[in-house]
Parts: C-alpha cells; sequence; structure tokens
C-alpha cells in the first residue's frame, strides 16, 4: 500500500457511468452509514460504495459505546445530572489540545438529538449503570465512565459525570448498532453497492469532484455524483507505510484496531485532489491492564522502577505514557489481592514475596522499586497520591504477598492502536485545502479526516462512533444541499 | 505569514525575465552558498537571490561548529583517533530513528573531504581541543563534544570521539565562517542578488521548474533557470501558523533561534509545485542549563521531584525530556559546589540550607525529593548511577549547602528552538514529490530539507551546519549538470 496520493481521473476520460446518483458515499461504517441516511433523508438520490461484503467498518467490531450527553433519558434514569455545559467541559479537555472548537460545540450542543436519533434508528439502551471501571463491558448495561471523568487531571477540568452509552446488547455491541444504521441506510432509500471498492476521485477540469472511479468484481465501475462525494473509508493504522511516515511511533504497537479498510486510501484519495491532511501524527494507543478494576490499584512502574502516570487513567492516556514517559518498558505492580487476569493476557514478568525479590527478578536499579513501593504505600495508607493524584477509592497500599509485576511492555503485551489524523474538514463536512478553501463536491467524515478528538493520551471510548455519526450525519445533509455541477 | 503551498506562477504568465541564469539559488544561508560554489564552481552562470542584504542565514548567527570526523588533521593533532565506522555509528544514532541511511553514509564518507573544502575557502580551525563541555565555546579553540558522545545511551552505541569543529574565532564563529562562503561563491563567479524576495516558483505546464518569481525593491522580479533552482530558504520556525499546524509542541518553546528568514516560505514554494514536506513535526529544543560543565553534576527533578533523564546528555536531549517527560515543568537541583551562572540565566526557584526546605519552598509532593536525591547521593558516592547511568565523572553527592534548585521549565527559562521537517529530498538534493518522483528543476538542501539529522534529542551541534553545507553542495552540483528545459 502506499503513502502517497491518489492521482484523480479527469472527468473527460470517463468515457461510461455505472452508475449515476446525487450523493456517492465511499465507506459503510458509522460515518458513511449516518451520512447515507441523512443525505438520502433529505432527498437525495444517494449510493454507498462498500469494499467489503457488508458495512460495518471498525464500528461493527467494537464495544458500540457512543459519548452522549448533556442530560439523556439514560443518564437521568441512572441519577446523573449532566448539563451542556458539564459535557462541553469534558469534550473539550478530551478532544486534546488541538481540538477545533466548533466540532466540540455542535457535537455536545447536539448530543441529546443525536441520542434519539440512534433511538429512532432502532438501537436499544438499557437504563443502567456499569459502575465498575472496564474497556468491554460484558453485560447489556449501558452507561459508563469511559474515558479520564474521574482521573486527574480531568477531574479537576470537568466535573465527572458518564457518558459512555453502550446499546443493550451483551458484549459488543458495535454489531448491533451498525445493523440498524445499514438498515436505517435502506430504509431512508439509499442504494448500496457492496464489494466496490473506490480508488480514485472523478475530477473535472475546474477542480469539481463529480464522481468515484471504483473497482466492482475486478472491473472498473464509475460512480458519478450529480452534487457530492461522501468519503468515510476509515483511518490508516493498516497502512504501514504511512503510519512509518506519518506517525512512527505508533509502530512499536503490535495490534491494529479496525478493519484492513483502514489503509488511507480516502485520505489518499482528497490528497489527491489538493485536500489537506493535518493531526496525522496523532493516534490512539490501547494497552489494557484493566479490567478487573483492582488492577487500578496497582503500581505501574518504568525500567527505573518510577512511577509515570495516574493508574486509574483511561488507558489511552496511560498506554501513551508507557510509550512517551516509559519509553515502553512498563510493569504494574499489584499484590495478591488485586491481582487478576486482564482481557488482554498480561503475562507476569515475576511473582515474588517481596519488592526486593521483585525489583531483583526485574533487574530494576538496586532499591528503587522498593522505594518507590515505600514511597507509594506510605501516602496510599492515608488515602493520598501525591505524585499523580490517584483517585482515593483506588489508594491502598500493597501488602498482601505475593506481589506480581504484569508485564505492560510494548514488547510483551498487547498495544491496540489506530489513528486520528485525517482530512482537513469543515465541522459541516466540506473538505478543505492547505489554504482552508472548499474543494468543491467534496465532503468527509469518520476517522479518515481529523475529527473531533486529536490526541490519545486526551481519548475516551465513544468519541469516535460519537463523532463519526454526528458529522457524518452533516457531511450527507451538506452533500444533498449542493448545488449540481451539470 | 500562511502555512499554505505557494501556488505557482505558470510560464506563460512571464511576460519578461529580469535575470536569466543557468542556476537559481534561493537563500544564501551555508546550504545556497554551498550549492552557489559548486554550482558555479562546476560551470553553471550561477545567481543567489537573498532576501536580506546581506547572505549567512542562521549559520552567521551560531558557533559556526560543524560535524566533521573520520580523522581529521585536528583530531589527529589533538591526540584523538577516528574512524569511518565510529563516524557512522555516530552519526547514525544522532541523526535518530527516521535517518535516510543514504545521507548519513556520504555524509560520513565524504567527511575529511568536505572539511578540506571548508579549508580551501578559507576557514581556519586551531588544532586544539576545548575539554569542557559547553554549548557556546568562548575561546578560540576547534575540537569538542557536542552532542550526546559521552552521555549514555549514545556513548554504548559509539565510541565517543570529539567531531565539533569550530573555525579559529572567539565566540560564535558562524559569522567568519559564512564570510568565507560568501566570499568563496563570488570567487567562483556566481552574481549575487540581494534584498530579493522569492515569493513563487515558475513552472511550465509540464510541471518543470523554471524559474523563481521574486521581489526586488518592491517590485517583482522574475529570474530564469535554465537548468534548476535550488531552494535553500531555511526552516520555519518563524513562521507561528506553521510550527501550530505541524509540530504544536514546539509552541511551549519562547525563543525562536535562527532568522526570520526562517518562516518557512521555501517549503511553501515546493510544496506548491507538488512536493512532499516530511518530519515536519520534530525539531531542536535547546534549555541550556550548562556551562558551567559543573551543572552536569547537578539533579534534573520533575514536578514530582523524580529524575527523568541523565543529566550529562546533550542539551537537545535533556530539553526534549524536559517537554515530553516533565511536561514543561523541571529543576536543576545543585549545591554550593557546583552552582554558577548559567549563560541562558536561569533563575533561582529556591535556595535553601536542607533537601527538606528546598522540596518545601518548590511545593513538591511530601519527602519525593527528599528521597530521590538520598538515593542519588547514595549510588553517586559510589560513582554509579543505576537510574540513568550518568557518567562516573559528573557524579559525586550533591552535599555542600546552600542547595538550589534553577528553574528549566519552559513558562522560566529560555527554551530556544528550530525546526527538522522541510521537503523530502534526495541526498544528492532533487526534491520529491509523495510517490517519490523527482520535480523536474528543482533542488533544495538545509534546513528547508528534511535532512542528515531527524529528531532534536538525538542531535549533536554541527549536524545542521555539516548537513546544509554538504548537501547544499551536492545540490549545486547536480543542477548545475541538469539538461536545459529550453
Amino acid at each position: 500500500m502506499s503513502a502517497a496520493p491518489s492521482r484523480p481521473l479527469p472527468l473527460r476520460e470517463v468515457s461510461r457511468w455505472d452508475a449515476e446518483h446525487d450523493v456517492v458515499v465511499v465507506g459503510q461504517g458509522v460515518a458513511g452509514g449516518a451520512a447515507a441516511i441523512e443525505a438520502a433523508r433529505a432527498g437525495a438520490d444517494t449510493v454507498v460504495l462498500e469494499r467489503m461484503t457488508r458495512g460495518g467498518g471498525a464500528t461493527a467490531l467494537s464495544t458500540g459505546i457512543t459519548c452522549f450527553g448533556g442530560g439523556t433519558e439514560i443518564q437521568r434514569a441512572c441519577g446523573f445530572e449532566d448539563t451542556l455545559e458539564d459535557m462541553l467541559a469534558f469534550v473539550k479537555i478530551s478532544a486534546g489540545e488541538q481540538a477545533d472548537p466548533e466540532r466540540v460545540r455542535l457535537y455536545c450542543e447536539g448530543s441529546l438529538e443525536h441520542f434519539q436519533w440512534f433511538r429512532d434508528l432502532g438501537v436499544e439502551y438499557k437504563p443502567s449503570f456499569h459502575a465498575e471501571k472496564t474497556t468491554h463491558p460484558f453485560t447489556d448495561d449501558c452507561l459508563t465512565f469511559s474515558g479520564n471523568e474521574e482521573a486527574w487531571p480531568h477531574c479537576a477540568a470537568a466535573r465527572p459525570v458518564p457518558r459512555g452509552h453502550k446499546p443493550a446488547r451483551k458484549g459488543e455491541a458495535g454489531g448491533f448498532l451498525m445493523e440498524a444504521v445499514l438498515q436505517g441506510a435502506l430504509d431512508a432509500g439509499a442504494t448500496v453497492v457492496n464489494e466496490c471498492r473506490a480508488e480514485r476521485l472523478v475530477v473535472a477540469d475546474d477542480g469539481r469532484v463529480a464522481g468515484v472511479a471504483a473497482r466492482r468484481e475486478r472491473k472498473p465501475f464509475c460512480a458519478k455524483a450529480r452534487l457530492g462525494v461522501v468519503l468515510s473509508t476509515g483511518g490508516f493504522i493498516f497502512n504501514e507505510e504511512m503510519v512509518a511516515r506519518h506517525a512512527p511511533q505508533l509502530l512499536q504497537c503490535n495490534y491494529k484496531v479496525g478493519t484492513e479498510g483502514d489503509d488511507g486510501s480516502g485520505i489518499n484519495m482528497g490528497v489527491g485532489v489538493g485536500a489537506d491532511a493535518v493531526n496525522m501524527d496523532e493516534g490512539l494507543v490501547l494497552n489494557a491492564y484493566y479490567p478487573p478494576e483492582s488492577h487500578l490499584k496497582g503500581v505501574l512502574v518504568d525500567g527505573r522502577g518510577q512511577r509515570f502516570v495516574n493508574e486509574d487513567s483511561y488507558l489511552g492516556r496511560t498506554s501513551d505514557a508507557i510509550l512517551c514517559k516509559a519509553d515502553g518498558l512498563a510493569y504494574l505492580i499489584v499484590d495478591d489481592e488485586i491481582y487478576g487476569r486482564t482481557q488482554a493476557f498480561h503475562k507476569r514478568a515475576a511473582v515474588e514475596e517481596s519488592f526486593e525479590d521483585l525489583e531483583r527478578a526485574l533487574s530494576l536499579p538496586p532499591g528503587a522499586l522498593v522505594e518507590t513501593l515505600a514511597y507509594y504505600n506510605r501516602f496510599a495508607e492515608q488515602g493520598e497520591d501525591p505524585l499523580y493524584q490517584k483517585a482515593a477509592k483506588y489508594l491502598r497500599p500493597l501488602n498482601e504477598p505475593p506481589f506480581a509485576a504484569l508485564d505492560c511492555s510494548t514488547a510483551n503485551s498487547i498495544f491496540g492502536v489506530f489513528t486520528l489524523g485525517g482530512l482537513s474538514v469543515r465541522a459541516s463536512g466540506e473538505v478543505l485545502d492547505p489554504d482552508g478553501t472548499e474543494i468543491p463536491g467534496l465532503y468527509a467524515a469518520g476517522r479518515c479526516t481529523a475529527g473531533l478528538c486529536r490526541e490519545g493520551r486526551s481519548y475516551a471510548s465513544g468519541l469516535s462512533i460519537g463523532d463519526a455519526s454526528f458529522f457524518g450525519r452533516l457531511a450527507g445533509r451538506r452533500a444533498a444541499a449542493a448545488a449540481p455541477w451539470e
């Protein structure tokens, strides 16, 4: 796979259209699915070109957790008060320092309506709170803290309220959510063409995007877009050359999160017609040393036996810290009382009866781990963490031998990863060139854009599906409202 | 200033050439100066367009230290043995993980010849070793350790040999070096046009770069390039919009290193004709808490009172660590014996008679600094640093009160910075598009390219002047050897 822009096909070289529609959506993950629904509902003759045998994208492989707030019926039923202001504060800090304030505002202001939109599609949510901090809830409970809500320094910047909403299906519910979105597109009257891989944009001499050149069953398939093309092709974590070029630090991670479709093709098609790609060096990194939640009472140390992050942070933040602050080498120290197997199968690098023996077994600098743990225990006893402000509920001394070190190193544990960079896009969906000028006829949403959340270290679960679906809807609507080029 | 590509001027819109030459070099820092000399010496009618009243660029403002090795006359006279293999190992690790191996190899293999090239231009070097670790040698001594040679982990990967060569002038000698380079261009027969600001490349319909559209004394000035244009315009640290877009973390730094010409204009001109820009998120960050060298015996701690890097690393590495590992908040703890004023005027955040009082004065977590220093002292007493492997010669316990904390935080001390990203260029100078295809007629060297060193944390002084001059020469030669477009 190439990291290079895909040169467009000049309109004058198109001899025949295999399909003609108002709006052509490329890729039917949750962004493309939402775009197709809205474009079709707005009256546009809409087609979705999906490279796989069936749509779903990365969302179909996920928990389905989506970030909604501002006082959803579920939040209220579970006894949580949420306000637009609280949600704005949370999404702002979670979206990261490079976030687009306009996107943050629109997302929060539209959240209650957006939640209802999913429910109207038939996605069910149970009015129940899943209290345990986890990454993959096994139950059909709905509401969870899905990011750094309760962890310092986020908890100081925004009042902690759970906003992760999981559909009412046990385990991973992203497939269920996507079934509703796929059906929604059909119900709205959109046409879906599967096993159709978009390769190039078709561009008129004046720069207007006029359609998509694809391959279907090994034959060329040209789809005219009278009003506009919406790119919703996913990120680029499966394109190693692109990752090496734009975000080489992510190559340390050994488990790509997404589908093979996340190969950057939409980004490269957009850049090929002059679009700007931004935030390309950022990604979300995921080393899930919890659940069990008891592990948050453990102590994460680097190769010098020193702590480097509060262990109760969302795993996007702790994993970024393992990469950047601990140089990829880290152990979670637990005692017998809090030890449990992780879902990600962390290995025990050592199990010993004393801190001294553990330190020796891990070949850490002499005395370093012992001193770190003694310091930690001394303050944990008082419910304090003067170094990293871990929440009091996770503070207790480690004092039940044996003590184990779970290996959280990049070399020996699972580091999931996906990308957070892509096409520069207005919140309303128009793709922009480096001057900030719209590329006529081109729209985009989802992971192929630089979207709502720009930093893995601030990320919260639910921001990707939330982002892609919300801004996918806007992009679909905008494309449907465009003037025809003919 | 814009972060957007500069649209080229179509050749057919050029009504008149104000100058016609074989090779047009844009910018006369050390890269452009070297390119002009080599192009002219190769027989090409060469012109340099320099926006300032006189050439010099960032090099003229620098120490003039250049990285040469493999056994220069100076190295030998000072009693140091160096080999190509040793130099390759050092330059490889210093150039960083994203380095171009071809560039590293060419640079090292050509180093002795390149050193002689400077001497032939009249740059004098004194056969003397400046033993004190410093950033700005005040004497006219020549040879210095100018990077991480003696610091862990570099010292384990490459045998430490000094390769920083400073011209024989007291203090900052970059101006002296540049005078020789400027004179060299005139001696070689190149024309120099000062106060001439290049704004756009001139491009033929087939994509060939044919010249430069500039402004001189507020009037348009179009220079035809029969063979090629060499961009050598410097980096982009003075273009805040570009920094915000490509390397936002560098905005934490408060002192731009370079000239106002480092505004990214050459990068934007190149990208405007289809060039690729790479490594754009990297920069060199410089917080100079030494000299005095005695400060390397100090202990650098973060806001938790913990160490995070070996203090005897080159300042590019320690400064990167202050930003990335210490979140921008750091203190250098010194005792009375090693305390000295830094050239960068670090403030004393606190001066106290005991570690306990110092910790309290700095509002560090209770006991954290005290334990860090006790641990450090315990092992320093034995000449060991089990945490960060600081060299034994800098290890002694801090035990002479009063103790001071020098503020090395981004908020309260000088953080110099320049960029390390730019046009994608073959080692021989051809500018490449994202497909890796040459852009006909366009060449580049120096800080407007992604050059020899790609990472601030691995950088060594002398790699920028070395890179820019060496590959500037190659670019000039390659342009002079191109086929004319007419």
